[in-house]
């Protein structure tokens, strides 16, 4: 860390083309560093430092660098580089990277890698996308239960160079398959003469090569693991799965639920790097599918219009009664969806989230019921444009207030149980589709009290 | 893995109280697992098998409960029992726990310690709360510049067992000041008579013990590390924090996005553990809010009393337009909330993003403008319900929804820069108080191009 040139300096240097100086100095950067620094270049600039820097940098930088960015590189860059930066890359980073690319541009790509790497590369891309093959690297490091201690170290010590990690050696049988995970703590603090066989294992189940990259996530959290095995279904071990790369894929799963949640299909890209085109899109289609549903509103206001007509002080609390059930709604279905994706919350848990709901939702109900009625009584006693039966209307307003609020709640909540039990996900009852499924009701709601309230006074 | 008892016969033996059966049977469980089935069995018996369990695999258990069955056991287990558990806790899990108890309860614990332990549990219970300190251990390994890689295995060998982890191992001065961080990896594989200031070092900058957990989070993602080392203002070691910790602090903050980006209050429990009462405190708060701003589409509607009172078919689109505008500035919101959450929008962004928004607000009101145009002319060919002038009132409908869809859209997408900018939090600005604030607006764009479209015909 000491001596470590500042960003104005490396600028400098880029600007004065003083190449030597600037090797030296990204040395001393972390990769992370080097690639958040490149992405604000130039492209031509990005491709001279990817020339200055020695290739295992050069391929730890690169491998820090969003996919899109990666991408332009490899058109930019000579034939050369990318293949040197290509065959240095960790396996998994090569494949989150290839399988964003045409199929002629991988072939294109595979055929500048060296016979082993291509052959990796290939194995790799075979497994089904999403799948935790893809997320995986064949570079682990593997020892027998005979051996000793200090034969495994000398083993590390030998073949070791291109494991992605040593913080977990892996005891296979002579067919290679998994017999257990163990710490390098075991090996770094038990006796040397010790035998693998009688050192701590991990006991954690590994991972099939098949399981989706959403179960890894969890079998991550659960045990708290850095890395994990990954085996076939004959339980062969197959390559490793690291900690960070399940982090990314978690994130992106909670950006599809949270756009989901706000009613956009997922964008797969940062905000900023989707097409203007591509955005429209992405929202375009639930806009229209809840303005299709949300018509409904003006056929069923429309069934109400010689009420309103009579009473035309009942559309004044329109919005108001139906944004109140579509926000209860909200909340009910954010709740729910966030519980069941942490698993805090289980399908079987449906009834004891109704019994639950159904009173939150009533008390909260009752709490609006109480403002609006003080509201329009207050109001009534200071002017006339509630007319004579101001009390009546303020009673109608409190009671479909309870009746909104306690559906809003209830639909909320209870949506992500059907569509999971569907087979769907349930983040897909976003925030405004439950809104618009609980404005439509609502409406019927609250003039069928009217109805019922106003019957010889106001209707 | 070859031997592991499966749950039916871990039951029967319980049933049983076959205690010495269920010992052995037990030390093939991973700990998350064994604190997981330990979760669905009544208290008396978990306090039996934690009595049963050798003391450390009893703590490593331990750890993986939720926080609130530790605390329930706490109450339950016998002081010996406590201090047995308490004292092999790693600390960085046991400040979890301390810091959610009762200050009572605390010194209670904290009598329960060894000496050493509870100077340890005493100074990390004293960085402020969500600081970097709360989530760090301070059992390390480090070492010397000056030392080989042979001297630094044998200290690893002989002081190294009671490491959080030995992935990393940390380079100090005579003064305790940090070197560098170096990755077990090097020490391994570089001959044994190496240098330790040769070795190839992490440069990666370390946390500051008083840092906020979020920014460890947002260090943690863009390294790829799975442990760093925290330093006080002096630079000086004070401990390491691991990525599992970060992880679970990621999770909860994005529930706490999640949750209010619902209109929710930051649950802080599992849904299922909040009490009723405070399920609906939690939710009362915002929902009573934007009741109170939705009562301004009262007096809006107010305001245009007359116009309805003459042209009722106005009425029935109310609903129609300001879910509209409801919807998409919830999208638009998400959208910016998330992006800011990864870092992917900055502050400096928002002209980009506003220019982005309004093309996009524009052509997704136009489309639900179409939509709706068509619906209402369809509608005016066959039936009479819109009158006479049918056409002009889809004009009105159709400007209003570019209109509102437009506002909406630029809304939901600033609120969250404006926030940010007065320092408060952007996830505030969630999907329903955005839809509440666009519902009042909404509602002045509408019968404003109402008045001025149907001027002389219908008004």
């Amino acid at each position: 860390m000491v001596g470590k040139l500042l960003e104005p300096e490396i600028r400098e240097m880029i600007a004065q083309r003083d190449f030597n100086a600037l090797r030296t100095g990204f040395l001393e950067w972390p990769p992370a560093d080097l690639a958040e620094l490149l992405t604000d270049l130039p492209q031509e600039e990005q491709v001279i430092i990817f020339r200055v820097l020695p290739s295992s940098v050069a391929a730890d930088t690169f491998e820090y660098l969003d996919v899109d960015v990666q991408t332009r590189l490899i058109h930019a860059m000579g034939q050369e580089q990318v293949a040197a930066i290509l065959n240095e890359m960790s396996p998994d980073d090569r494949t989150t990277l290839l399988e964003e690319l045409p199929a002629n541009v991988v072939s294109q790509l595979l055929r500048l890698l060296t016979p082993r790497e291509r052959a990796v590369a290939q194995s790799l891309l075979n497994y089904p996308e999403s799948s935790v093959g893809r997320l995986m690297t064949p570079n682990f490091v593997s020892v027998r239960e005979s051996w000793t201690v200090a034969q495994v170290l000398d083993h590390i010590r030998r073949h070791g160079a291109d494991s992605e990690t040593l913080n977990v050696i892996y005891v296979v049988d002579e067919a290679g398959h998994l017999v257990d995970d163990v710490r390098i703590n075991e090996f770094l603090l038990k006796p040397l003469e010790t035998e693998v066989r009688l050192l701590h294992g991990g006991k954690v189940p590994p991972l099939k090569v098949t399981d989706l990259e959403s179960e890894a996530v969890e079998i991550f959290r659960k045990y708290d693991r850095t890395v994990l095995p990954v085996v076939d279904s004959d339980e062969k071990l197959l390559g490793i799965v690291t900690v960070d790369d399940v982090l990314d894929v978690a994130v992106e799963e909670t950006t599809e639920d949270i756009q989901k949640l706000g009613a956009v299909e997922a964008l797969d890209e940062p905000y900023l790097d989707v097409s203007l085109w591509k955005l429209v899109r992405k929202r375009a289609v639930w806009l229209v599918v809840l303005f299709v549903g949300e018509m409904l509103t003006a056929t069923a206001m429309g069934v109400f219009e010689e009420q309103i007509a009579r009473a035309v002080v009942l559309a004044l609390f329109v919005p108001l009664i139906i944004s109140s059930g579509g926000n209860s709604g909200s909340q009910a279905t954010t709740l729910i969806i966030r519980a069941m994706a942490l698993g805090e919350v289980r399908l079987r848990d449906w009834w004891r989230v109704m019994r639950r709901e159904v009173q939150a939702g009533f008390f909260l109900g009752c709490i609006l019921a109480v403002i609006g009625f003080a509201r329009i009584t207050i109001w009534t006693l200071f002017s006339k444009q509630y007319g004579p039966h101001g009390m009546l209307v303020g009673a109608t307003v409190s009671l479909s207030l309870v009746g909104v609020v306690l559906w809003g709640t209830l639909a909320g909540s209870m949506l992500p149980f059907i569509l999971r039990r569907l087979g769907l996900d349930p983040a897909t009852s976003s925030a405004p589709f439950v809104a618009t499924l609980v404005d439509v009701t609502g409406l019927i709601i609250y003039f069928s009290i009217a109805t019922t309230v106003l019957r010889g006074t106001l209707l």
